[in-house]
């Protein structure tokens, strides 16, 4: 069975994203794991053969000779390093038509270049960032969770960027619920897990001591976990969050619950800085994203010679086909 | 030039300390990290040759045949796993001789076996733990700090076991400075260091991001930099927590100040779990111990197989005796 191709959006045309689209088709174009971009071609390096057309359904017959490029021009000439709000509309436009094609059906998963937030704002953006773009696209406001993922560990967030303050004010039994069942159901649908096991963290030093270092976990967190595992999910928690991410207490569960930005990113990035795979979960289609930034400051554009490291995007995309190749398999049995 | 011999507590009689401590010296015993104990020798394995010594001098002389023993008796017969307020007295006794040792340079540092704070408490002791009670007895009460090293990693804390809520609260550019220039001060005398790198933790995602998510780094934590900068201490920060752990960060700061327990014990554990060491800075005396508890669920005494994995303690006893030795070399060179 073969899930249709991945939609890899443009990103900042005067970020790192071209370059690296080059080079992670480079890199892919001999497997299975075929994607197409939805970009300005003039962008991509002089090295890069790429073929534009017109439909996702094209990809698959052009990729292994060329990059397939579903054409969005920039209106204003970009230079490696200087975004200009004159491109966003372009890079909106992007990201549009990845989510069209995958609501669809017709593109597996979307993968994003990483965008410019404050760029994307001038130009009259009202959103604070990606995810939140594409859950309005998907009319899935809220319900996103994201998740970070390395081969040793997965985790998703309770929240993301807030303050730390606010991460703990906002904390409540009913995020953790539907944080951990939106987990439990993409473990099933696109990892092919049947029974996957989750870990809540604890807020608070060794899990709060019975309450003695803070009482969040007794509060909080149990009455989550005795609702979760009422309803016929295996958890279990709250986990003292020290000890939770070394590698003996891992292989205890496939993914962890975490209460706020650091706890989950802190062990991921620690043990993998550059393969880290941002994944949105919640909506309707698959969303993956490499873990950085545009790096303006080392773009080069065409004409350059990259420095750019594309293994968080390439681990983003191998990621994304796997996804959509295992949700393929999980509804085809399904039916 | 040899630093004085290591000065090991007993910790509770009941607990995997007796074991370690026999395992450890086996493990020691033909090396220079030459250690006696302070306790009640009936405790030890069968296998385990002891001595007994009147004096820490006479250690080194019978160190690679028998383990010195500086006799401390429980007064009730130990059952391994179940702790005895009644021993209480014997285990304070022999943290009370370790320091008495160590801060007369008898001892080049106090390594200690895990007590359990609620069978102490029982007995009446009043302190919340092991690093307040030596604080106590070395007249150096609220200047510890709490540092936890593996070899790729060393964090230094503002503050230790309070809810993160309290954390936060308790936060001031006073503390970060004070634990900031305790640490490095220590790592000048007892590490070698001639010109200490120092990486400040932000509190927030991405160090809030100009005050976005949070502003404790604009209000506390720049501020506490500027200080420790102007008084010719090498710091860089407030550091984006997620990103500083990662293998090409580390490299460019020889320890980080965290700004509350977990922000710093996740990175170490998720690195190594086994190898941690706790060391107190900010005391007269070095102090060590193992990163792990009494673990009476697994304590078998001098009758069985030991289950414990001794690694934590003996990196803790490795770390004291690389530290006195550093000690006694940098204080040499002050004279």
């Amino acid at each position: 069975m073969k899930a249709a191709p991945l939609a890899l959006t443009m990103g900042d045309p005067a970020g790192i994203g071209p370059e690296l689209t080059g080079r992670v088709w480079q890199a892919l174009r001999d497997t299975g794991c075929v994607f197409f971009w939805i970009g300005d071609p003039t962008l991509l390096g002089e090295a890069i053969v790429w073929q534009e057309i017109t439909h996702p359904a094209e990809a698959r017959a052009c990729f292994a000779h060329a990059l397939p490029v579903q054409r969005v021009s920039c209106p204003e000439v970009v230079q490696p390093g200087k975004p200009s709000p004159q491109n966003a509309p372009a890079v909106i436009e992007s990201i549009k038509q990845a989510v069209h094609y995958s609501l669809a059906g017709q593109a597996g998963a979307v993968v994003t270049n990483p965008i410019a937030k404050h760029v994307l704002a001038a130009a009259g953006f009202p959103h604070p960032g990606h995810t939140e773009f594409l859950a309005s696209l998907c009319k899935a406001s809220g319900q996103e969770v994201m998740m970070l993922a390395c081969p040793e560990l997965k985790v998703a967030l309770t929240s993301i960027h807030v303050s730390l303050q606010q991460a703990i004010k906002c904390l409540s039994a009913e995020r953790i619920v539907e944080v951990s069942k939106i987990t439990a159901k993409a473990l099933k649908r696109d990892f092919g897990l049947t029974n996957p096991r989750l870990a809540i963290a604890g807020l608070n030093p060794h899990a709060g001591e019975h309450g003695m270092m803070g009482d969040e976990e007794v509060r909080i967190i149990r009455p989550a976990i005795e609702v979760l595992t009422k309803e016929g999910i295996n958890v279990i928690g709250p986990m003292p969050p020290d000890t939770m991410f070394s590698a003996a207490v891992r292989s205890h569960y496939d993914a962890a619950i975490c209460l706020y930005h650091d706890q989950g990113l802190i062990p991921v990035k620690t043990l993998d800085m550059a393969g880290g795979v941002n994944i949105t979960l919640g909506l309707p289609i698959i969303r993956t994203s490499p873990d950085h930034g545009t790096a303006f400051d080392i773009a080069v554009g065409r004409g350059g010679k990259s420095r750019a490291d594309c293994s968080s995007l390439l681990s983003a995309m191998r990621m994304a086909h796997d996804m959509a190749h295992q949700r393929a398999v999980t509804e085809s049995h399904c039916k």
